[in-house]
Order: C-alpha cells, then structure tokens, then sequence
C-alpha cells in the first residue's frame, strides 16, 4: 500500500469531545448486584458514602437510572489538552504479522500522567473542588493513577495526599518524583500516619505494602481529616462512567472511516480501561444490534476473572470498604512481587463482573509475563510507541488474534485499548532485556487460602 | 472565554505533512564559510566525508543550492506515525500569567522518544538502509538522539552501536534501557573499544565522558567497520535540513488558524531545534517579508552564542573531525556535571551560527538551571505537559515575554518549540523540587582556556 493511501492516526475535533458519559447501568438487563455496607449487610446509601467520597460523585457511584450524565464545562475543558485522543489504525504491525486483519487501538498515553487514568481524575478532581474541599486523598501501585490526580488537583488548585505502594515507592522513585512535582504530597504505604497502617507495620515491620493497604490508609485519612474525601481510579461505577469517554470517541472515530470492530480486547486489572473502552460497543451489544466480541486480558499472576469467585468481597485488604459483588482472588491475595507491571487488584469492577457473570463479555484470558512482554517489544519495535505492561496484555492477545486471522484468511476488525506507555517502566523492561524476568502463576492452593477468607454475606 | 470557543490542539492532516523539506542555505544572503577539511584546511568534498556519511547526506551536508529537498515516500511514511506533530495554543499558561499575548508552541514530544530528534533520525536511517549499510554508529548524551535513532534502526532493520557519555549511562540506566528494548547496543564511552577512547582512559581513568569525547569514538569506529556510517543528531547542516518539518508544519498550522507569529522562540544546544522551527519563517525574513524576531536560548553553563567565539574549530573533544565555523567555547570545552539538561555541545550549528553573526536571529539568551526549571514546573502545573530541560530554556523565555507583554499591554503571538517531554529526567526534577540543584556559570577565566586551543585556520 502506498503511503499515500495510508491514515495511521485517527483524530476526532475537540468538538467531537462528547457532552455526556455513557453509563451502561441504565442498559444493562440486570444491574449489579449493590454494593453493602458492611456493618450491617445493607445496600449503601448516598448518606453513607459522602462521609468518604465527595457528594456528587456518590450520587453517580448509586446511578443505575440515567443513561448519559452530562460532562461538565469545566472537565471538558481540560480533556481538550490531550483529548480527543488518537485511534491509530496499526499499519506497521499488520504488514510485519502478515495478517488480513485490521488492526486499530485507540492510545490513551499521550499525556504526562502516561495512561487513560487522567479521564477519571479530572472528573473525580473537579467535583471535588466544585463541592468546595480541601483536598483528596488517594493509593497509588504502579503510580499512573497518582499522576493523573497530581496533574488533575494541580489544575483545580486543590491538595493531593498519596499513599503510594512502599515496594512501589522504592521501585519507581521517578513516579513519585512526578506527584511530588505536580505538588502532590506522598506517603509510603504502610505509613505510621493511619491506625490501620500503624497496625500493619506492628504485624509485618518488613511489609513492601499492597494496594489493598494503601486503599485502606486512604480512606481511613479521608475520614479523619476535615474538607478531606478518598478518590480511586478504578473497580468503581464512577471510573467507569467516567473512562465511557475512551469509547465513545473510539466508536466515532471508528464511524469516521467506516469500521465497526468485530473484536474489542482491553487489558482488565480493576476494570477502568475495559470498562471505558468498550461502553459504547457494549450499549450495541446490550440493545440487541451487532456488536464486537468483548476479550478481556488479565496477567496470569492476579487472574480475578479466570480463577477467582463471584462473590461479595471487601474492595481493600483492611476491610474497612464497603462490599462489592464481583470476581475476586479475595481481599487479601497479594500478587508474587515478580509481577512487573499493574492490574494487581484482587477483584474486579462490578460491572464488568456482571457483564462477563451474564456472558456479555465473551471471553477472559489470563497472560503470563514474558509472554506479555515478547508482544510489548515486538510492538514498540514494529509501532515505535514503547507499551505499559499493563497495556501489552491487551497487545499480546491482539496478536494472537491476528495470526489466527493470518491462519483462517478472515479480515476482521480489531480494537484494542493501548492503555498508555512504558516510560515509567523501564526496570521490568530490563528485566526483560537481560533475561531474568520470570513468570508467576499462583497455584490452586494459593487462591483457595485468599477465597477462604470471603466475607459471609 | 468559553471552552466552546478554544481550540487547544491544531493538528494538520497527514496528507499535508510536508513533502519536501526546505534547505535555508539556497536563501541565505552569506552561506556559512566552508567545512574544511583539518589535515588541509581546504574546503571538505563529498569523497572526503563518504568514509564517514553515508553518501546522500554528504550530498545534503554539501549542498546550499537546492531549496527544496524531497522527502522519501518511506520516510514520509514512518513520520504518519507521530506526525504531523500539534502546534498548541497555550490557554491555561495565557490565563494563568493574564497576559494578552497569544501563546503557541509545537509540540514534538509525542513520541517514545520524546524529542524532535525522530525527525532527523528517520531521514538517516533510511538513507544508511537504502544504501545497503549493515548499520549506523553515534553518541548520545542525554539519550534523545540515541533513543530516536534506536527506533528508527529498529524500523528499517539497520545494527544501531552507541557511545554514550559513561556519566549519562550511569545517570540514565533506564534511556539506555529504552534503546536496548529497541534493539541498539550500548557502550559507554569513554570505552576500550577504540583507540581514541583507550587513550582518553589512559590519561584520565575516573572521567565520566563527554559527548565530544563520544563523537569522538563514534567517528572511529564508524571508519575503522566496514559497513558502517556515523550519523550525528545536531549541529550538521543534514540535520537543520530535516527538522525544517517542524518549522514547515508550524507556519501551516498556525495558517489554518490565521496565526503569524511576532517572536519565535527555541532552546539551542547543537542548533537542530531552532534551525528546524525556524525554518519556514527565516525564509520571509531572508526574503524580506514581515517575519518574526528569532530568539535563541541557551543554558548559562554552556553559553556558546552568548559568550563564545565566532571561529573554525573541531566538532568533537579528540579534534579528529573537520572544522567547522561556528560560535563555540571551544573542543575541549565541557560544562559543568552539575548542569542537567542536554544543550550541552561546546558549539552551534554553522548555520545557526552564520545567520545569528548576520543578525538574522535577532537575540540570544543565557539562562540559568534553576530559573529554568522554575518555568519548567510552573508550565507542567498549568499545561498539564512536563517539559524536558531542554524546552524548558524556551518556556522560560517564552513566559519573559508574555509577560512583557502583560506589562505593556500588546497581544503579540508568541510561538516557542516544547521540543520534547522531561520523562527521563526526573532525577534532575528531584533535585529541584529537594533544594539540591545549583546554578553554574562558568567563570571568564574558564572560557578562555577553552578558546585559547581553537585551531589556527
């Protein structure tokens, strides 16, 4: 083909910015299942989450009723500085697997914070501020998510406490150093700073930390500290809702040059890109009109999905969450420290548990490592564009499916979701490199222990 | 104003990514004095240099006649990947310094390598390929270039070897990381690899390099393998010649939205920036037409426009490569350790240097590191994008200007390049945000150690 003939990038107008989230509760023929309180094994109500989160974004997490919730002027605003965000259709890559595939991913890393995760912090930054708040207080693992909000409450003027994985902190001084520099203020988790973290470090002085720690902290400062609320950049109805947006733009996009996706395959550790990628394909679906296969790609090392139970579970290993019912390893599995990239949460978005309980996501894999990373190196060798681990799940599958389609003769049409870039990643990439990366497969007998400990409901 | 009315992000359409790049010497009133040749001193011939250049870019390094040179179809295609690259209008920065100046920038950071340096990285891998090169050999400092040409390499199926600077690989474990996932092989200079490099060892066993002294063993090798070429990312009139993209994309773009720009401003270390954005707009000016003020900008620590000589001298530390007539402090100059960004070459491009001695860039300026870096995290905060060190000398002027302008109330259009993004150098954000980092000015007595050894021609 000549370059001529040739469009790589696929650019909506900021015009295009859609006004509204999609939320597929509204669509889906049975909701989820409701989120309890605890305490009492009650569905939550809005009174019991504003103590937590900030008012508005508690009657969103509640929402099962309103199909489109309109963004506000002043998100869409700041979605202008990197949004619409490209659709690439992947030349390279189908000319180099000889395959009659079309390969399209829609790249959500082309802004400082790295991945798509920015979507939902402006959202979550904005109504806090609007609600007239201090600050927020959040986790961080990997650090995508605690960049985005760093760069989100820099915008809105607000203050940003991060409880940032401890092992996490030591690995990845550069992600902090990017919080730190966007003046967000970050704590390694556990920390002598919360009760709940003071405990931790009385049991396990030696602990590297986990994110279900971290969330713990989070939320136990949230509470504690006045004109304070707790942000989390995935598993929640909210996120979701907010990350529709990587979607509805792709489906236009998509319009734009007439294709349609037969396939769809996002990468799903807490379910925010999953989730956002495929919304508006999802809607289709749900609406009884043609719709793409949904793939969904955990790592074999936190496969939720694949070998974990539909259950009601705690969102964080200190419990103190609220109780969701969706697939989980259980509150306290930790995934083994060779797992290099994110998507080491135990559970999964309820939506999306239910959606893949009721078959409207098709399929679920789980990757091991090195597998993962021969696809991410081939990528950027092949594309130019350096994947997030956690992205490269999604590639490898893509892959996979466009040899078959090299094998079958079929041109399908297939999208995936490039979550964001490995610039922060470059320690498991010499890993790879040097060939000492290792994969980790929990055994049968290590998930028994963490399903063993699901909360009676 | 309403968010209904901005448009952030003017993005040309591949189709009109230039099909030519545009050679500033055929308008030139005065060409640069010639390269000669130092066993010599007479001008260098195509056969002189084709030992070391692959032969079309000795042809492209000699020529001032052509105008216009034509970007390969494959060339053009590997630019569809990242290009054209958006020229942004800087709303959030305009409103946060409420100056009435209109701010533009042209951002070339949007790829994994981070930097404009893509650009010209492309252009010679593909020429060292269609020549039936095995591979191509260079130096990197701060890793951009190395970076770049990695990905180019990795494209077109050429061996890539870099020299990079030992202190910068011991800094920077995660760019050479970068150029290891794309296939390149690192050695850090100065190294046993070559003669040159022995006897740089030799006399000095604890230095931590240079990238002169890289050049230096860049050169060598590439003339003592068969099958190899030297390629270099700055200062080389092929290099101005390529990155001239950036400049042509600039003026169209800001054409689609009525824009002309009163100041042009860009970071200079080797020249390749300025002389790309510049390009379009220095040919009004040479051709008498309305144009803009050209303001350079280099660091304080290695200021050669500012405080160098006008003169013929070597282009590396070891003075086995031709001379060149340009501002420079001379070869054996090397800036302080503590100096963090790249633009750290003792000279400036010929032709950077020929039109600034002829007044065609109206103004240079020498700005110290942490004023810079005030800048730099002051536009992250307000633009959402974190700048290398390098662009940030540009932001720093670019903000100077605005506010003047707030001060004396015109709305001049400003337009600065943001030629790449500051991922990799958050060890020097650490420094900034912890207090540590210093400012280094090199003393007069300093300067003239370097310009004493400048070569007699």
């Amino acid at each position: 083909m000549s370059p001529k003939d040739t469009q790589y990038k696929i650019y909506l107008t900021e015009k295009d910015i859609p006004e509204a989230w999609y939320n597929v509760r509204a669509d889906m023929k049975t909701d989820h299942r409701p989120i309890l309180n605890p305490a009492t094994n009650q569905p939550v109500t809005v009174a019991d989450l504003s103590p937590v989160f900030c008012e508005e974004l508690c009657k969103q997490e509640l929402n099962s009723a309103d199909r489109y919730i309109e963004i506000p002027d002043a998100v869409r605003e700041m979605y202008r500085m990197y949004r619409p965000s490209p659709l690439v259709r992947a030349y390279p890559l189908e000319r180099a697997l000889k395959t009659p595939a079309k390969i399209y991913y829609k790249f959500e890393g082309g802004n400082t914070s790295g991945s798509h995760k920015l979507n939902s912090a402006i959202a979550q930054a904005y109504y806090a501020k609007a609600q007239g708040l201090k600050g927020v207080v959040t986790e961080t693992g990997a650090g995508q998510w605690g960049s985005a909000l760093s760069m989100a409450c820099a915008y809105f003027g607000l203050d940003l406490k991060v409880f940032m994985v401890k092992v996490s902190a030591q690995q990845k001084p550069y992600r902090k150093a990017v919080m730190e520099t966007f003046g967000a203020s970050v704590t390694s988790s556990p920390s002598d700073e919360t009760q709940i973290g003071r405990k931790i470090l009385a049991e396990y002085p030696e602990t590297g930390g986990s994110l279900g720690c971290a969330i713990s902290e989070a939320v136990e400062y949230a509470v504690t500290h006045e004109g304070y609320r707790y942000v989390l950049g995935s598993v929640l109805n909210q996120v979701l809702l907010h990350q529709s947006i990587i979607g509805l733009e792709a489906k236009a996009a998509m319009e734009l040059v007439g294709e349609y996706p037969d396939v769809v395959i996002g990468c799903a550790g807490g379910g925010s890109n999953l989730g956002g990628l495929m919304s508006a394909f999802m809607k289709d679906k749900l609406e009884g009109k043609t719709a793409p296969k949904f793939i969904a790609v955990e790592p074999a090392s936190c496969p939720s999905l694949t070998r974990g139970r539909f259950a009601y579970d705690f969102c964080d290993t200190g419990k103190i969450t609220p109780l969701a019912k969706m697939y989980t390893l259980g509150a306290t599995f930790i995934p083994s420290a060779n797992h290099a990239g994110g998507l080491r949460f135990h559970g999964m978005a309820p939506i999306l548990s239910q959606l893949y309980h009721d078959g409207y996501i098709d399929e679920a894999r789980a990757e091991t490592q090195r597998a993962v990373f021969d696809a991410a190196v081939y990528f950027a060798r092949v594309e130019g564009t350096l994947p997030a681990p956690e992205s490269s799940h999604a590639i490898k599958v893509a892959i996979d499916e466009a040899v078959k389609c090299r094998e079958s003769g079929e041109a399908k049409t297939i999208l995936f979701g490039l979550t964001g870039t490995g610039y922060f990643d470059l320690a498991a990439y010499m890993q790879y490199n040097d060939g000492s990366m290792t994969d980790t497969v929990p055994t049968d007998a290590e998930l028994a222990k963490g399903l063993a400990e699901l909360p009676k409901v």
